[in-house]
């Protein structure tokens, strides 16, 4: 009944749909220099990292959202060596990026080094030990000013950055001038991907569509796919770039054969089905995208809720 | 803020996880012979039908619901010309089935009379008049009872009935010999499907894998599907039996090549490529559903939450 | 359980209180020219008015309030003939006001003609047809404005205003020049009361304790009192002021004698024994109501949450 | 707005009320051999002990209500020196009786070490050091049996004991047997208060009325009382019987008089003034509880919500 279980976390998806889950326990809760911080056990859930009041990841789903992120480009990729992860502080991007033998170096830029260490110890379940890959260079820094100030460049961009929110640590990282910057850090046919907030049937218009707008003025070739993710209360966006292959145009056979290829065990939720079905978006929001116009600057910044 | 809308509607989508959606009017509020019945004008989804504290469909996301409910099956008959709808008071489901030209006559049976005068009422961007379209034949009555008592077969059983819950008017109509029934009520050739429930990740052996194995039980062929619907808060479950074709074996381009072929305009979520997009669940999901074996009968039924 | 019942009214007290209460039925919700107006079913409370989000009064305790608003003045007086209202829109004071056989006239000011013609409609209960005595006079205006407009002096000033809200219509009726335009409506000996905002023990100086200051500024006897009104969800301040006599002197049985010399058959709860005890304010708050040094002016206004 | 704060604790005061406070921390939270117990940095409130999802008391308010259930019988009481304590947990019913100077011994009988062992180590705001009084002696067992087992009598009987709740620890322990008992164990002249539930305008039938019923079948002498818990979201009920003096026969100047004498510096919350204010029930509660008829018994024992 309404107080069974009487501790609730309550996030507010958009100004009129609340998600109400229950806490079993707050394993932590405080304030990095950057954001508020709370690792909380959810009833609903599982283990939880919220950052400034918004779900980051759960145990119940967190590897959906990460596999979806991480897996579509780093197939599309003929031979992923080097990669850059900006963001994905929970070890999770970084978990799944090394999956690839093909990878011999991977660059994590977090700002936050509180969430970090705080992941490293409460969030086990979410790195599994990706942190100790002698393959993984672990920069504390803004992810911009890091790339800016390094010659290095990448075959594949993982950006798994908190969403642009009015205040917040990120926005600038959705923003033309940052994509540029970017595409200058890729190697030759390199990819690059970025979350893209939420792309449900009451919201894909917040940012998702504007980001895919605004990759469109970098690169060649940019693809929008979503997945629904039940602890963010709504299916989630994404956009891939490209300055070679189209994801999208990988056959489910092509992406089985390269998982084999790599050395990666079937996965809980990635596989050549699925990656079909990701970049699969309904007409309302193709269409969408198309009429899109908005193009994300420092000057024109987009906020979600 | 909290209290800023005053108003919510509070779902409880499992023990651990609620969904508060701003109540902008209450257009109507009651309990019919069967259920308590209400028409929310809801500050997130727009319109919606509730019965017994269960969202049944919203204005914002009806539309996906209806659409994947209908056309797979639909479009998998090569020429549908008989339907039947058990449940669907809101008159959608019979929209979306009337919208192929192939058919020539469709009976919907409904159990509560109450609910669908509300519907008519009420609910007309849901129904768009299929209510009165002559090809529409409305029983109200039992589904059970109605088909037991016809000599009638037909080419498509749609079923869109109210979740099976302890008490509720419905569980019997989720039992395998309900579905040995209606095996018998269509036509060779014919294809049935029915809502199975919440198909998430956290609670997809609810009922949505055990409706498939029971299915199972009764038909050649089986195949689950699920999209995600906001309103519902949850990855959505159908199941799609055939004594003729394979849905999931039309190609985007036959699926969009049949919409064509029956004078189906462009429709805002269904087209070839949510067809097999539909289709596509996880391996963890498909794991479940090989590794299920509940069968739900009258004696040993299964209820949501 | 939680979505059960499922329809709710979420309540702000304090930013870390909420009151949530069911909701029955919407029997009006829109708003007027200076407010957001809202006729609820409270499960709980019976039938509400609701301003800008806030209870204003309810079916089920909105006599503990009126009756507290309105006697400990009327009775302090020896011979009330003429009585200003101002607000007090439900036609609840009036009701109370009009019960003492002594009052020959009573002004009721309100701001929102919209406002008291929907009381008047759906909320009977409140007034009980206190708008048909003829005694009373309705004036829709600013109170500000109709009293320092009009020459006529008052025995008995009730002020029934919404709370003093940062935007809202009323709080400059809270104000040192507010009250010392007041002192010069009443006749010699005369005596007003307000309504002061939470008394309880998490906000008791919020505006209660200023507004007793602020009063003292102005009239030679000040008397704070309160009583719990669950429907507010906190114990809730007043505040008398006389040019005459103190309230706070009247014994219980000098309270019941004068009750029954006025006609006023026996009420739920105002009586004897209970002005006595409306006056009884625990240490902690009369500590705080002596050290209180705020007064409240136009320049300085205070606001509630 | 809803989700600032994002923790929230839910507790169901009626059917049709909720209230929500905020949750700075989760202090403690786990299972007694008896009951789930939590100790909760509330937002709102402080410092909490929840025993079964219910408040037993909070930082902001207990002295409120320690104060009201101890001083009356305490000081109704010429020379108490033997004081009996049921239930009690925090400590904080001990630590106002214990200001007494008159006092020479108080037995302390509660049922759930753990809870005890909780609240010394985690509600020292509480307690303030009574468990180390030398006077105190703390005996852990069911205060019915252990009262049983003795050959003591005492001058003051205090039960603070959790509400009756179907299934809880308590509910025999407001029944007219348990009742007998005590009064065999007051010596001649002796008191005894029991905390009574809620007696608010909404509930104060729940069991305030039946268990003031219930106790003047066995005392020649019953009070009742009240006083508003901000924390409980209600007006909270007590009854005290005597075999001797009536509290609410005591004056102001008498309790400040008695309180003076015995050594008790000036308390937050309690004096002359509110001591006879606590008596000052409404007509209609008055009249409700003339108008009681049931008898709580172990065979029709009644429970809160």
């Amino acid at each position: 009944m309404l107080g069974d279980p009487t501790k609730w976390y309550i996030e507010r998806i958009t100004p009129d749909l609340v998600q109400l889950t229950s806490i079993k326990g707050v394993v932590f809760s405080g304030k990095s220099k950057y954001q508020t911080v709370e690792v909380l056990e959810n009833g609903c859930f599982g283990r939880c990292l919220v950052l400034d009041g918004k779900t980051q990841s759960s145990q119940a789903d967190e590897f959906i959202y990460h596999q979806s992120l991480v897996h579509p480009v780093m197939l599309a990729h003929p031979n992923p060596e080097t990669v850059c992860i900006a963001g994905g502080g929970e070890g999770a991007t970084a978990r799944e990026a090394l999956r690839h033998n093909t990878v011999k170096r991977a660059v994590m830029i977090d700002l936050d080094a509180e969430v970090v260490d705080l992941c490293r110890e409460y969030l086990q379940g979410h790195h599994q030990g990706a942190f100790d890959d002698p393959r993984l260079d672990l920069q504390i820094n803004d992810a911009s000013a890091y790339l800016q100030g390094t010659p290095e460049r990448f075959d594949v961009i993982l950006l798994d950055l908190p969403d642009p929110m009015e205040g917040g640590p990120a926005y600038l990282l959705y923003t033309r001038s940052f994509y540029e910057m970017l595409r200058d850090k890729l190697n030759p046919g390199g990819l690059l991907v970025t979350q893209s907030g939420p792309a449900s049937v009451i919201n894909y218009t917040e940012v998702f569509t504007a980001i895919n707008r605004t990759l469109r003025e970098v690169f060649p070739t940019v693809v929008p796919y979503s997945v629904h993710m039940q602890s963010f209360g709504e299916t989630w966006g994404f956009n891939a770039a490209s300055l070679g292959p189209n994801p999208a145009h990988l056959t489910p056979a092509e992406v089985d054969a390269r998982l084999a290829e790599r050395g990666i065990a079937p996965l809980d939720f990635y596989d050549g089905v699925i990656h079909s079905a990701l970049f699969a978006l309904p007409p309302y929001i193709r269409a969408a995208i198309e009429s899109e116009d908005r193009i994300i600057t420092a000057e024109n910044p987009l906020f979600v809720f």
